[in-house]
């Protein structure tokens, strides 16, 4: 079976997991909301990587399901705040919920589905001392998370961004996460201390490749399958690794130019243009390419503790994945 | 000693708890924000619930805490994000958060102190099958909370409310999360089920109560005390139960002109003082004070099922001290 068809699979069963948690309680107006981008699909990544991961330690993956579908939520629940935060208007080709439904219902939407989490995490089925355990790692990383976007929103006032600054936030907003989908797995799988760390390790380190991969998206992606417009993140001034490496090595005359189309309101194709020139020009697009790819290299020796099998594959194969997928 | 007193000696308790999750995170901004309505004072009711209700069943308080700091922490979360969503201005004589620091990063406050509320939940003192439950009861009750937000913000669009859609807002906004302190509480003390349901919806329509004074409060209460201007609710047009009563109670002409002064943006002295005349006229004032007083007698029974002794008589103190308090 081909790497797509393990992920349809699993994707297909959170789904109707989710499903069934939104249709008990559709008659409340809020619930309606929570569901709202849970339902709206999506790649399923992190409950993906929870149930391999606990596959992977020779353990039924069906007993991952209440922690992977609380992993999903928290990821959904971050998304509603962010978009807020963010003043983004599109996710997954369709409005925002706050564009929809208003900001106050979309914090309090947010909030649901944060709580909903947590009431599914004290589903899963493990043994108690696990559960604390599961408790801590994941209520941990979405500090971590908070953390990230403090950071990330403290970008928006300023161009003097460090790489290393960068990393750091985008290792709290996107690694810490998928860190806490496969360390939870690997805890539900009954791995050993080192297992535990090497897979969060795999993860935390795939995610910051995830992460500088989903900003060159934006710029070679194709609209239809993004679910967004190509280049938005020059149109909102997005402070992208690629933006940030520009700044560093770009002439003062074209780093002044950048400057001011990722000020400007809303920018036309020629300028969208002109700043991906700037990018190429000072080697950045190459740049994030190469440093996703370093990122996902190092991903990957942390599976060599895992033995051979057809789960090793697919966390592997999930690099390249991550880092050759056009969407 | 005095109910005061003993609610003082547990409020320092919790107060230098609250402190030192924050001292030791200072250094990152988010945690400024976070730690801003945490550390700015407050009652403290529900980690004294939570405590006393602990030391009812013979266990040490002292096991209560982590729990209580959960509770207190779900708290402020919940008031950083309602005074965004209701544009509030002031809390507890200051600014509100995101005035100071603006939506998002409020937002993402809030985020972050629910998360570090369950982090807190992992350090609780309980057999671990306990552990479930409890995280089952904090996750449930936020749900629960969240709906009667959704609802409360439903209700900003209408004046057609009846006094059980508004008795179900309150409960489901206040009374859910005194519920959790109490049965957690009792939990933690080892209480058994019929204990833990009965402190439960001691505590549920002491919440209730306590809703319905603190509308009441807002016309009565002493500035200084209560930290916002008296009568601000009305300024808001916040659909209290004196409102919605006094809307079913009064002839046409007088609640055309209630709504009115609801509707105007901001309201002069003599506006306010027209809109609790009316109030007074509809009888909806003592209304008001007679449920939450029978709401708190009702709480009151039951207590039946306690021992005789100092927790009991505190449980009991405390109905009288939350119907009968100026702030």
């Amino acid at each position: 079976m081909s790497l797509m068809d393990e992920m349809n699979k699993r994707k297909g069963r959170i789904e109707k997991e989710i499903s069934e948690v939104f249709d008990h309680n559709r008659s409340h107006p809020m619930w309606e909301n929570m569901a709202y981008y849970p339902e709206a699909g999506g790649k399923r990544l992190r409950p993906f990587l929870t149930m391999i991961t606990t596959g992977a330690f020779g353990e039924e993956e069906s007993r991952a399901i209440p922690y992977a579908v609380a992993i999903e939520l928290v990821h959904n629940f971050t998304l509603v705040h962010d978009d807020i935060m963010d003043k983004d208007e599109r996710r997954r080709g369709k409005k925002t919920l706050y564009k929809k439904i208003g900001d106050a219902r979309a914090i309090n939407a947010g909030d649901g589905l944060f709580a909903l989490a947590f009431k599914k995490l004290a589903e899963t089925d493990v043994d108690e001392k696990d559960l604390r355990v599961l408790l801590d790692e994941l209520s941990t990383s979405i500090v971590r998370v908070a953390e990230g976007q403090e950071e990330d929103l403290s970008f928006q006032g300023t161009y003097d961004i460090t790489e290393d600054e960068f990393i750091d936030m985008i290792e709290k907003k996107t690694g810490y996460l998928f860190r806490a989908a496969t360390r939870g797995g690997a805890m539900i799988g009954g791995a050993d201390e080192a297992s535990i760390k090497a897979v969060g390790e795999y993860a935390r380190k795939m995610g910051i490749a995830f992460q500088i991969q989903d900003d060159y998206l934006d710029l070679i992606g194709d609209e239809e399958l993004i679910g967004k417009d190509v280049g938005s993140d020059i149109g909102e001034g997005k402070k992208t690794l690629m933006v940030i490496k520009s700044l560093s090595e770009l002439p003062h005359e074209n780093k002044e130019r950048l400057i001011e189309i990722l000020e400007k309101e809303s920018n036309t194709t020629e300028e969208v243009r002109e700043a991906v020139d700037l990018f190429e020009k000072a080697g950045a697009v190459e740049y994030s390419k190469d440093l996703a790819e370093k990122y996902a290299r190092e991903a990957k020796e942390h599976l060599e503790i895992l033995s051979d099998g057809e789960y090793k594959k697919m966390l592997e194969e999930l690099i390249e994945f991550m880092i050759s997928r056009n969407r």
